[in-house]
């Protein structure tokens, strides 16, 4: 069996063009570009829980680092170097190299380099920590949604929770459904250049991690402000849409987690710029609803009366 | 049983007064200061193999941290923010308060703000990724040692592999030896007052975390020179000098890891300085060899003859 540091060498040492000095030292060694704050995100994702023990080593190389970018994306970030924490139960060749490839073809279309980690034995276990950029005072907090501001989308909503549910053999989808859903769950695209280019747009975004209500609520909470939200404007993901009357679809269009589109809050002064933002990347962005002074968050029936929705996340603990 | 929100606001969450936003967003965001690269590191500890699944949290609140700011110690690093990534069996609250108690009290000393972290169920595991700050281009990096330069240690070295030798009943330490041993095992000490000390003086750095060897050889191997050790100038710790007949004692003072001590190289011109900036912070160091043109580590007894000893470091995956 290879040492640890081979197996840490071969798969895991590439080239760190924008950093200073990278894997291989006490540690790595990077230049901030002036004017620029760091932006610092981490996410540890365990076999069992987070992902099936089975699960493809690509995939998961892909979606260890995806859902840290999508932490980027969410502040307007620039995503710029990772680390990468790894236990595993043995030192399997073949699953660090397929890890490391779909680890490494996402870095690499987003410019980030892997600049330092730990390898050791024990039940596998995935700890990404993010390192990214963002103009001085401009990024994307929690805290910035304004009473008055719009609620925006991006992509679709409960793709990845029905995906899931369809693994676990608790919904039957269609081919095209599975393979579209499972793609959500196992590929989500990080939305990093549009959250770049929400700065100065958006007064507040999130990743819908945990789903669209409980991270909403984040938003809600840390800004002090309340929120009416369309059920029917919500861009449920077709498979969810042709579910809604069933209670699968509106859990994963609700509550389903995973699948890292943003949450962001915008005036509507804003609004044309957002949507051409958005056109020009060609990705789809929808207006949900609006803050408003009243705390909590109200769901409204086409009818403009308010739904009942036991109000709940994806917890870890649960 | 709290939601894991509950939990991370709860124990994880105290002001950051060096970080513009702390924990409760998609990122931390922190300014660097003028002048000066980040330094970053991660260490993955995971229990049944870098400690006992029953270690007392408060000690291991105390080394998950520890760790990391010998690693930046190591790189002449300034350490300033931390995140902590935590997988737990179950959402154990005593466990969380006296682990955090360690964890902060430790952290509060060095001025280090947890700006970030993950909380999620599964078999214990704990990451840290480790920021801090250096000037520009002073990084006391693996790869600048020179041929001609000297070899210094700094404190003891061993202490704690024979510490884990008596937890472990494999050395009937005394009361006094097993308290001191432990001490080093559970509460390491960063040196990152002498790391900042060195900037300008030390040609290269490395903490003692795998074994004084193997970490010596990192750095022979990263600058590409060899050095000559003379094994009785090495400071081991008195329980393990007490041991040195022994194979228990010479494979605690070479191979043991845990130690978080300093090796380092400088030129002799700086010999007085170096011995100058350690006396001020109460810190022995010592002289054990010098690094030379003809790669390898040569170990040379008291009349200069070379010893034979297989070098090893502790391999995670062995």
């Amino acid at each position: 069996m290879p040492s640890e540091f081979d197996l840490i060498r071969q798969f895991f040492t590439r080239p760190a063009p924008g950093a200073l000095l990278g894997v291989g030292d006490d540690a790595a060694l990077m230049a901030l570009a002036p004017g620029n704050e760091l932006a610092v995100s981490t996410d540890m994702l365990v076999a069992g829980r987070h992902f099936l023990a089975d699960a493809d080593p690509y995939l998961l190389g892909h979606k260890a680092l995806a859902v840290n970018l999508s932490d980027m994306a969410a502040m307007g970030a620039t995503p710029r170097w990772a680390t990468l924490s790894l236990a595993l139960p043995a030192a399997d060749e073949a699953w660090l190299r397929a890890f490391s490839q779909g680890f490494y073809a996402l870095a690499e279309r987003f410019h980030v380099d892997l600049v330092g980690g730990d390898t050791t034995r024990g039940p596998l276990n995935l700890c990404v920590t993010i390192l990214g950029e963002v103009p001085a005072g401009l990024a994307l907090r929690r805290d910035g949604a304004r009473c008055g501001d719009e609620i925006w989308v991006t992509g679709s909503l409960g793709g990845a929770a029905l995906g899931l549910r369809h693994l676990l053999g608790q919904e039957v989808l269609t081919e095209a459904e599975a393979r579209d859903c499972l793609g959500h769950l196992h590929q989500p695209e990080p939305r990093v250049a549009l959250g770049r280019a929400l700065l100065g747009l958006a007064t507040a975004a999130i990743d819908v991690s945990d789903g669209f209500l409980a991270d909403l609520g984040h938003v809600l909470s840390r800004s002090g402000v309340g929120a009416e939200v369309n059920f029917d404007r919500l861009p449920a993901h077709p498979a969810v849409a042709a579910r809604l009357p069933l209670d699968a679809g509106r859990q994963s269009l609700l509550a389903g987690g995973d699948d890292y589109d943003l949450c962001f809050t915008a005036p509507p002064v804003h609004a044309d710029a957002v949507s051409a933002a958005a056109a020009s990347l060609g990705l789809p962005v929808t207006r949900v609803g609006c803050l408003v002074a009243e705390a909590g968050l109200r769901l409204l029936a086409p009818d403009g009366s308010p739904m009942v929705w036991e109000s709940c996340g994806y917890d870890h603990f649960a």
